[in-house]
């Protein structure tokens, strides 16, 4: 019971940042001696730290804060994406204490290369920083099996059947949580950004991919054996582009980052630079926008509906590419998913906003998988 | 602890019907004593009754039943559709004690008429039977709110905004649960019927409209307020037709009732009768099968391929009208639906099947949801 209380209280700190003990116990339902001891006990152990706070307006003495401290469990965060990796440690908290970064170009985007250059670069970003990791979480664009980190298949990097989770694990010896890219940004989103407090949500990402993550009644949705849906691949327009699932006109295929430079009237391996630079000039002019993105924000509504009618979320969290479409074309996108969405309609109005955790956010994602094995141990 | 263990028991029973002792031992995880002390209580108060069951070929003493009493807990499940209601009052165990059923038409379909007449047939049934229901479960085709029973949406009944739940508790004064028909097409399908055990299934059906229910590791998957999805509502062909919804090319207006009509050449108001004879026909002729119904199987493998990929679940269900569909081309969709989704190929292949509990399915989720809110008090 003291065990669960603990985990509990840490998870808070871990998630909302310093509070006061009166604000732990009116939180967790606690009484203050409960709070107290508890508190004592996490001081004592290093975790936590009590400190008097910046004096504010108020007259009376100041409440001593509890502070979640960073290096007290620290772990790796991994990004995987088509084009680069990220790493991170990060600490109670959420606080991210150290970061590296590469490009992947010919070879090096094997799983191989990969997997090596990542236990190499941990372990080093670990010895400069001089902390221990002790759980790995790793955002993948693809179709992953949460229970033992297996990659079925990640299309636009070209893996299939990719036992990563036991290949990072049999090195480093610690857990190993392998989560599908926009699964982890939902999570994150819910945890630390603009979905905090919803209990239900959908984050749908595009880059070269489109991706989507659910959250239902507070908690991320999953299928059978663990693996997460593929939003990219709902089929929205029959008569339309093959796309490599095998199925033709995938939503992927029409709000996808192929897809927006067509748009743009833009090549489609055009740099992700040139792409932001054109979309920024277009914000500055509704008219132009609304007359050169209609067409791909038509296809965007339509699958929100579509997401909306099944799964009944009263927040959509746009990520990635799809945050930096002009401001005017994504206010009526919301409006038509209000106006058109049956389930919308009865749920009072799902909302349309865009991601606040920029690029850390499937790194920040990872590392909430990874904590969550952590934080009971700790 | 006792109270709960007691309520794990009846459920079980009510679920799985007459076991042993030892049976409840071990799938309860609780000891032969414990399971002694729940089983006399529950018979001393008439809830089950033990019995020795019919000789088998084995040697030795047969092991007593314990069987759950029919009359020691009784719902009333209605089941509204488009054309007619039934209703019937469910005895623990989830046999149906008795029923009663009408046509709606014309004014007959107003929710006034509609809510009074349910009262009294309910009432009268239950005099004839000599029982008293403690809760009521109610089965709507339309856009529900668990929460209260509140009626956004019932197009095909022309329903908008009916607070049913409260109407009918103020007379009835028991409680009322109120679900999407089809949502309760699967929590039939999943305690009783086909998808009995599976963690993750969706139970589609077609009848006028289409619908479907989510079950999501092993329990109903509803968004934000309690509303479930509406999957009938996938824009799924953009250039297609205009459904009541406002949007163009959902998929009910593809696999629904009228659609099955057009594909086998009849009005699209053919008497249900006569389709049923039309399909009939086809299942001996798989090759005239596949002319006639190709086109509509192929929007049907969309569908749920989409269905699949966003979702991942192990388990198909098909209900209504498309268990009658042929069987020839249920088995080329189900396979097309293994070839063409991404998240088919990664769980290991999703089956599809049809549901087996006939005409009663959603009569029985109905009595489910309503038992769900009552075993705790018998």
């Amino acid at each position: 019971m003291r065990r669960h209380n603990r985990t509990t209280l840490l998870r808070l700190l871990h998630v909302t940042g310093p509070c006061t003990r009166a604000t732990l116990a009116a939180e967790l339902g606690l009484n203050r001696s409960t709070i107290k001891t508890l508190v004592d006990g996490l001081a004592e152990a290093g975790v936590v730290e009590e400190k008097v706070p910046r004096p504010g307006r108020g007259a009376g003495r100041p409440s001593l804060l509890v502070l979640p401290q960073p290096q007290a469990a620290v772990v790796l965060a991994v990004d995987l994406q088509v084009e680069h990796v990220a790493i991170a440690l990060v600490g109670l908290g959420g606080q991210i204490l150290g970061r590296n970064s590469w490009n992947l170009r010919g070879r090096m985007r094997e799983a191989d290369e990969v997997i090596t250059h990542i236990i190499e670069s941990a372990a080093m970003l670990a010895g400069d920083l001089g902390v221990q990791p002790t759980a790995v979480g790793v955002s993948v664009p693809g179709v992953v099996r949460r229970a033992d980190g297996h990659v079925h298949e990640a299309p636009n990097l070209r893996w299939t059947d990719v036992a990563l989770g036991e290949r990072l694990n049999s090195v480093m010896r610690i857990p190993i949580l392998v989560g599908n890219d926009a699964e982890l940004g939902a999570v994150a989103e819910h945890l630390r950004g603009v979905a905090r407090g919803a209990s239900d949500a959908v984050y749908v990402s595009a880059d070269v991919g489109v991706g989507g993550g659910v959250i239902s009644d507070g908690s991320s949705l999953r299928g059978a054996a663990g693996y997460v849906g593929e939003i990219g691949h709902m089929v929205i327009r029959p008569d339309g582009r093959p796309c490599y699932c095998g199925n033709i006109g995938c939503w992927e295929t029409e709000v996808g980052e192929a897809a927006l430079c067509r748009a743009l009237g833009l090549a489609e391996d055009t740099p992700r630079g040139a792409i932001l630079v054109e979309l920024r000039e277009l914000a500055g002019d509704p008219q132009a926008a609304w007359e050169r993105l209609s067409e791909f924000a038509e296809w965007l509504t339509l699958g929100l509906v579509n997401v909306v009618n099944l799964l009944g979320p009263q927040l959509l969290v746009l990520g990635d590419l799809l945050t930096v479409l002009p401001a005017s074309v994504l206010e009526r996108v919301g409006g038509e998913i209000r106006r058109r969405s049956l389930v919308s309609r009865a749920v009072g109005g799902t909302r349309l906003v865009s991601s606040v955790l920029g690029a850390d956010v499937k790194l920040l994602g990872a590392a909430e998988v990874a904590f969550e094995q952590v934080l009971d141990t700790v």
